[in-house]
């Protein structure tokens, strides 16, 4: 399969194209630092990246900014963040990805635990990643010729214990090479409308 | 109590006023054809008639557009419709909302069934949704002086059928009537963080 992992340079995007790798021939994308560069919120360069790969076999996403502060003096333009970055970010590869995609195909996206396991600061991050799931459940209702998509959602990463391990006092932490595993069931597996929760 | 509903002249939000207006003094507020009158897209518009208003026991919110389309054509300004307006929209009045509230006040929101029973042609519902009811659950560890947050997701309105019965075919319909009494539930009792489903 050809896949085009979108976020490959974060700790969850690297273990997923480790993983990804010893089967298949994998795109390695992200906002900077990679083979090939894209910023998610931004539509046109969106397009330049799949012009420039064709018909793919797999379409990933591990990426995606979120805003993480307290409640009390939220403002909008703080919880726009992860409305433009995360969420309409991975939305709008999912909805441009889609005509990129061979039959049967996969979209694979990343929401996070926060969905319904929430912490103080994180209410942002929650309302993002429960879009992104209830999304991928509906998307997955209407996408033609096949494809399909699914969403994973991992807990806090083991690798990210000494960043954020604060926020996340009492969490069960998983490493990104299980998470990896949740990718590959996605895109090698044949389910559809899927939340895939790594914890 | 003194309680706000913005969004009074729609369907949910006329029959929220008439249960709650037996017991409280129930101020309306809507886009048009209300007492006051509120843009929840617009911030100031918003604090104004916050400021307007003064202090509160419970804020309600019954309102906000959404894109309703085929994801095969859905681009990234017709998902931002219901991200800016019934997403962003709730949460700014949330958001706002909180300093207005007297101690151990209360916010209720609303979300919709599309959430976790999605239909063709409502990927951006069911992300909005999904987005409203996991905010709740986290905003509701953060509200101070005992300021309650929850959210009602009610299946297709039995008034609406008329107009959305095509979409939502085999789905059980609840009168407005219902919905309200959830409503009631979450301004007169005591749990919060709460996604009452009126199914």
């Amino acid at each position: 399969m050809k896949i085009l992992v979108i976020g490959a340079t974060g700790t969850i995007g690297r273990a997923v194209v480790e993983e990804l790798a010893q089967r298949h021939e994998v795109i390695a994308a992200a906002k900077s630092k990679a083979e090939l560069l894209v910023d998610i919120t931004d539509e046109r360069s969106i397009r330049a990246l799949l012009d420039s790969i064709g018909k793919l076999d797999a379409l990933v996403a591990t990426t995606g900014n979120v805003h993480f502060g307290p409640l009390a003096r939220m403002t909008a333009d703080e919880f726009k963040i992860g409305l433009h970055d995360k969420l309409l970010g991975q939305v709008q590869l999912a909805l441009l990805g889609q005509h990129y995609l061979n039959d049967r195909g996969s979209i694979t996206l990343t929401s996070g635990i926060l969905s319904h396991d929430p912490i103080v600061n994180g209410a942002s991050a929650s309302a993002v990643n429960g879009a992104i799931e209830s999304f991928v459940k509906a998307a997955a209702l209407e996408l033609q010729r096949g494809i399909r998509i699914n969403v994973v959602s991992p807990s806090v990463l083991t690798e990210s214990l000494t960043t954020y391990g604060e926020f996340f006092r009492g969490f069960e932490s998983v490493p990104a090479v299980r998470v990896a595993r949740a990718f590959s069931k996605s895109i090698e597996g044949g389910q559809t409308g899927q939340v895939y929760r790594v914890l």
